[in-house]
């Protein structure tokens, strides 16, 4: 399995100012990429938050994606922080300066050319997106906060990451989640690979447990709910999604 | 400053089944209440992950506020992994089982009274809300997943929580970023307790960045809003807002 985490970097996010939307195309991609996002993590622009969080994810997951704090002002400190998790320097990479240089012409500042560093020894992943190029750095994939711009990006990421995606099938019940809890146990200690998950629905008209199966394999998911099948009380089952 | 760190709680968040709701009423509240919110983690259901994040959280924060993962199934681990952040057993708490019998009767199974199990020492905070008390483990708060459960317990932690509200202006410009980055971290150095945000729009119609300046005390956010507007290029401040 590959696995992911995400570091969305900014106070704008903590405070509020911001309301953080680039969870939900990160969690749909990788979903659908069949890549397990295992930890996400929202945390300040303080470079020793950076520096630790990248650290921490990169030796921890196979990808590392983070949002945010690539701009050109002084509150931008992401590609700082991964250079410094990596112990490798900060430096001005040629071919983004000479984008910069191409495009902002002559109202070219210092702080625009602040967005040409990188960490000694990144990638740069092109897209047809008409942007400057995404940075890697290692296992690292440093995306802008801005949510336009960073779904530009992750569609030039998607390209990088391979999974294997979840078979999944649900089943709608009228229990309650206590009464059922010990049958959904026992059925997924039976099966090895697959998981079970149970989600109280308070709103729902017909039903009040949302119960998913999950796993690698069709064969074991068909399984595992015909024996949930056998084991619940059959009035109790609403209805069946097998997708 | 009183600050604070959320841990949202689930495999099904982090799959993309649930879509994550709960962080916007944490992040407004806490807000509103003058907290600072400095970190929030998404992680699975595993119970080393949930014990590792509550120890560093509770650690590095005044408080902590997780959401999810305290139902009756086997999925349901937050109450074991914060008993074994703090070291202490976990405990049938007989106030909180006095009530699950006391609710579910003959209904009552094993899997229901689960949700009586709380870490040793434990407080107990009661809501006018008709549900469960909120469990509370020295800084600790831990709350159900569920929307609507959340958002009713969330309130009766707002009462133990005290904070310093902070004082937000904006000055909204039609500069290009880059080219105002140097004068808003010329300002920001020259106001101690002030804190200067710098966000592009892509899709408003009268500006390009919206400049947030923050502090404690009004009187300095005033004065720092001031310094902007005398180094920044009169004809590029569409309009600012002071609240």
């Amino acid at each position: 399995v590959t696995t992911a985490a995400a570091i969305i970097i900014g106070d704008e996010i903590l405070s509020g100012k911001v309301r953080e939307v680039n969870l939900p195309v990160i969690v749909d991609l990788l979903h659908e990429l069949g890549v397990e996002l295992r930890r996400v993590v929202v945390i300040s622009d303080a470079i020793s938050d950076i520096e630790a969080e990248v650290r921490h994810c990169a030796r921890t997951h196979d990808v590392v994606i983070t949002s945010g704090g690539v701009g050109p002002t002084h509150d931008d400190r992401t590609m700082e922080g991964v250079a410094r998790a990596f112990d490798v320097p900060l430096e001005r990479h040629p071919e983004i300066e000479r984008m910069i240089r191409t495009y902002w012409k002559d109202r070219l500042t210092e702080a625009a050319l602040r967005m040409a560093d990188a960490p000694r020894g990144s990638r740069l992943l092109y897209g047809s997106d008409g942007l400057l190029p995404l940075v890697a750095c290692r296992n690292v994939y440093v995306l802008p906060g801005i949510p336009k711009l960073f779904a530009a990006k992750i569609k030039s990421l998607a390209k990088e990451m391979a999974g294997s995606p979840q078979v999944l099938q649900s089943l709608f019940l009228s229990a309650d989640e206590s009464s059922i809890a010990a049958v959904l146990w026992q059925v997924e200690r039976e099966f090895e690979e697959v998981k079970i998950g149970s989600y109280p629905r308070l709103d729902a008209v017909d039903h009040r447990v949302w119960v998913t199966v999950e796993g690698p394999h069709q064969e074991q998911v068909e399984q595992a709910v015909a024996r949930l099948l056998e084991l619940l009380p059959e009035d109790q089952v609403v209805r069946v999604e097998r997708r």
